[in-house]
């Protein structure tokens, strides 16, 4: 870099309209414009970008987008290779506390259904919520998206569900929105997870839970505009398709898009759900049939695939030859929780998602920019690096997007830009 | 925290010898003298540390150490749980570029034996660290040693290997030598590599390579001081026992510790060389028979576990319950390399370690702490909070040893002090 990112920052504060330029030795667009058989990333060379307002002005070959003269500065000058922010499509990022012996007691050969059953699990994380103060939260989701900032995130799909209560889903999203508000965050996009687990309090009743929640709590957080997806969890041992269909409808009527955790342990049908109310993506898919993955793909849903949590519980990978074959959009998500994968990193979700689930590393590239940033109704803002959209941006300090889905365990970009000013920056 | 980290450097900075003291609400000591079946980590709750002059003068219980009136500073008050620095058994840090393009070959399906046939593998990272400067790997190399510390490390063997060369080997090793010099660093355990793959020019004679290393490459690194240990690639496609056993004789005739890469591949007796030579490790050991195990046990050499590179490699895990049985002690390390395992985490290798080896939480703690220490000549200068010990100490952000194992894929300690100064801090 010929002048530290601190620089371009003050820069652009000073002068938000004033155009500044990055280079970069290879340039990874993400651009559908630009991406063919051979190239479905749209490389480019030796590029350039020009910020202006935060926003992405021009892009392509340094020497067609800086003209000598120009004078457009150069803010940073990238060695390695420049990607897209990433954009993280599922995370429960608003939880606090720990859940570390029940990750002992699942290392140890414990099942998740055992730890459900036994008290542990949602409901521990449930008592955490309640039990913290709103400001507590939100500097405990400060905290971790500043960690999956240094990682090179931009974006982060955001989940409440660890409240049961209207109170605490409110408190979780309010502060998802007060995260939200941070410029120097990744951009939040918050969801009501509505059907996560029964609360103690409702007696088993999920069918009494999801009326109340249709009814009353989801309408008020609607009302609140704290939310703009609603999640339902659709499994064996969750929700039916039944009890989570007229919580889903609701949303949709009242303006919310709809994603839904479906076929985690068994297929119950959600796939089929979820293509009927156009959600915006159907995630886990560990266990899906044939019939719900044509229903994915004749409805557009994405498939967010969570190598984390499959990883932790020692499951095998969903059917992902099958869900590509079948044209669904494939996506990856870091599925943060504390529970069934602890973990803050989506590189890591990639670097699974490769080794693992066998995605290429373009595919895994995609599916942490433009289809995540399409799944969560972003596409018009982040995910790609062409003109018109935010300046969200990731420099790595590697050379090429092959590193990136390398299992670093360590944060590997040098800058991290959201709206062209740096949010993280290495060392 | 009371004080921010700064704050106590610059104290410890201005008055050496001056004590100041860190308290943990949970103190994971790995002092052999405090364990017990029920608690194998010796672990103190609400505890304190007192350090004087960079090393442990007292431990135990705050009320006992910390008596009113005494007049200690406490310079770190840790809500969570402290353990000792991490010590990284195995590396081959001292590495420049990228073998970005393998890791995406291997990932399709190409194996590691392929990639070395077809001229990838150990001999382009070669052509990369003979190209480079002494600059340039010595930069590389602090860059990477100050990510791992982030990651809570504090001691890191560092393995040349990528010169096969006298000059390049040397010139990795004064890299190596270099970094090792900054005490703001991790301290720095050096490996002279001795036989890790044939260059190009040795024209296929492994016998002759051999030779010229045992005579006069190794006896000149020897008096230069370069290297503390000596280790060598023992496997099917690498060298035989034979080929390693003159060379590693004269390392120890030399005064030289010796490690061995064995049994990555296939078992070729490498285990039982490593118990005839006394070897401080045997590392890898994914086929070792029931013959090698016992030697290793017999002569009381630690197993090196390396799971970043076994599960890159899609291998079957090493006998992890024969090896527990026998009593041979169990290290864990990131083997950070840029071709099979192209990480720079032990949180990592510590988290695949107990997910895909089914070490318990206290094994992978210990195999990176006190046991890790132990195989690197170190038990007298950390890998414990114990008095006279080096205060080496990594602070978490996580409230107990179960979370440090989880698969973060981000840096979650908040502070990390070597010799009593913190050499890395969050946020
Ligand atoms: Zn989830
Ligand atoms: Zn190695």
């Amino acid at each position: 870099m010929t002048a530290p990112p601190g620089a371009a920052r003050a820069e652009a504060a000073q002068h938000p309209e004033r155009p500044f330029a990055i280079t970069a030795r290879r340039l990874v667009t993400c651009d559908p414009s630009r991406a063919s058989a051979g190239d479905p990333l749209g490389v480019i060379e030796d590029a350039a970008i020009v910020v202006r307002g935060g926003a992405i002005d021009a892009v392509g070959p340094r020497r067609e987008v800086l003209r000598p003269g120009a004078g457009v500065p150069i803010a940073i000058e990238a060695a390695g290779v420049v990607t897209p922010g990433l954009v993280d499509c599922h995370t429960h990022a608003p939880w606090i506390g720990s859940r570390d012996a029940e990750y002992a007691i699942r290392m140890a050969g414990g099942d998740y259904e055992a730890i459900a059953a036994a008290g542990g699990g949602i409901v521990a994380s449930m008592r955490a919520a309640r039990a913290a103060t709103a400001g507590d939260l939100a500097d405990t989701l400060r905290a971790r998206l500043r960690r999956m900032a240094a990682l090179g995130v931009t974006a982060v799909e955001a989940k409440s569900g660890y409240g049961l209560d209207e109170a605490t889903e409110r408190k979780q999203l309010e502060a998802v929105a007060e995260a939200g508000s941070d410029a120097r965050l990744p951009r939040v996009v918050p969801t009501y997870l509505a059907l996560h687990a029964l609360p103690p309090e409702a007696g088993g009743d999920r069918a009494a839970y999801a009326a109340t929640v249709a009814r009353s709590w989801l309408p008020a957080i609607a009302a609140a505009g704290l939310a703009r997806y609603v999640d339902a969890y659709i499994d064996r041992s969750a929700f039916s398709v039944d009890e989570a269909r007229p919580v889903l409808e609701r949303a949709r009527a009242l303006g919310l898009g709809v994603r839904v955790h479906v076929g985690q342990f068994a297929d119950v049908g959600g796939a089929e759900l979820a293509a009927a109310l156009g959600a915006a993506s159907a995630d886990h898919l560990e266990h899906v049939a044939p019939e719900g993955i044509a229903a994915l793909a004749r409805a557009g849903v994405a498939a967010a695939l969570l190598p984390v949590a499959s990883f932790t519980l020692r499951q095998e990978p969903p059917p992902v030859a099958a869900l590509r074959a079948a044209g669904v959009p494939l996506i990856v998500g870091s599925d943060a929780n504390p529970g069934t994968a602890p973990t803050e990193s989506l590189p890591l979700a990639l670097a699974l998602a490769v080794r693992l689930y066998g995605l290429t590393v373009a595919e895994a590239i995609l599916g942490a920019t433009r289809e995540a940033a399409a799944a969560l109704g972003l596409r018009g803002v982040c995910g790609a690096v062409r003109p018109g959209l935010r300046a969200d941006l990731a420099v790595w300090d590697l050379p090429h997007e092959n590193a990136i889905v390398q299992p670093w365990g360590a944060p590997r970009a040098r800058a991290v830009l959201r709206d062209g000013e740096v949010i993280a920056a290495a060392g």
